[in-house]
């Protein structure tokens, strides 16, 4: 695609360095700024670059937070006996979705992953093992579960064994409204082994 | 979705708002830019001001450019006999990436569609009929094979033969690798009734 103008080539180059956006959609985003009025332009690149700057990580729970401190940890009405570690923001959204957790997160930035140079080094693992106090009831991890989802679950609960808290991890199983027909067969067979009470 | 923070909230606003992106893709937008060094938020910011504040329309045919003439217009290669019409900068690069004609284009901004507000006064019609001069040989009128395009072109035809000009459009019929049974019928009977020579 040889565009008519090396500002355009620009702008289409930077956007589409963006996850999931190829070029085609970056020249149509492009096109429509052109035909908007110049501020529509002006507030989104202000927005990203102010977005860049100044968006922090609380200091408890390394979620994004405008203020050092994010407003669930600094919500009084959460339970702070409660931690739910997981990987990353979305992951927090989701839970926070379910109305279900009450309890506060930790945002470990990510999962063990050799294969992209990921260690738990790169991790806010030591910094998990810090905020568990005696007062701390129950560790809750909620990671993918993947293979490197699952190691580091496996990793992050020897390490807080030793502190002597509550780990718990997700249940595992069938999805609800699912047919059992269309459940994968490693899902279904972990739901019979660790099938529940039907009361 | 209740974000964390207000920046964050912002910068995925105003990403959302580009057509073809929603929320979640916006998001995962900005927690990539927050994960790569300031520069790379900073360079996309600029590349987009940039765009908005400089890019120009070429002052003969209308497509953007970085110049008041764009490069096609420019260029002396081009046969400045023949001008062939289209809505927009995606037709002229797609034309131009056929490689088969080297002559001048002549960008409308869109169709005659009335149910979107736009008439043909929004158009740049009157410029198309200034640029038709004795020295033109054809107008190729190539736009889409919509009903809006239809009628662009049946509007445009009728103004350019009282200049006495050629007046061409785009060929119609079955597209080249397709096979017949998925060809739709009104292009099919089209093809029928338009039938060329086959040596």
């Amino acid at each position: 695609m040889q565009l008519p103008s090396r500002l355009l080539e620009n702008a289409v180059t930077e956007i589409s360095r963006l996850p999931g956006i190829g070029k085609k959609s970056a020249l149509r985003a492009v096109l429509h700024l052109l035909k908007q009025e110049p501020h529509v332009a002006q507030q989104l690149a202000e927005a990203i670059k102010a977005a860049r700057q100044d968006i922090k990580y609380c200091k408890v729970c390394f979620n994004l937070s405008d203020d050092d401190i994010c407003s669930i940890c600094a919500n009084p009405q959460r339970d702070t006996a409660f931690i739910c570690v997981v990987e990353d923001l979305q992951a927090v959204l989701a839970i926070e979705n379910t109305g279900q957790f009450r309890g506060l997160y930790h945002v470990l930035g990510g999962v063990i992953s050799p294969i992209n140079g990921v260690g738990p080094n790169d991790l806010r693992i030591e910094q998990l093992l810090d905020r568990v106090t005696p007062d701390t009831r129950e560790v809750i991890l909620a990671l993918s579960t993947t293979i490197e989802g699952e190691t580091t679950t496996h990793y992050i609960t020897k390490l807080l064994k030793t502190k002597g808290v509550t780990v718990t991890q997700l249940s595992r199983g069938v999805s609800v409204g699912s047919e059992l027909e269309y459940t994968d067969e490693i899902t279904l067979g972990r739901s019979i082994l660790l099938r529940v009470s039907a009361d």
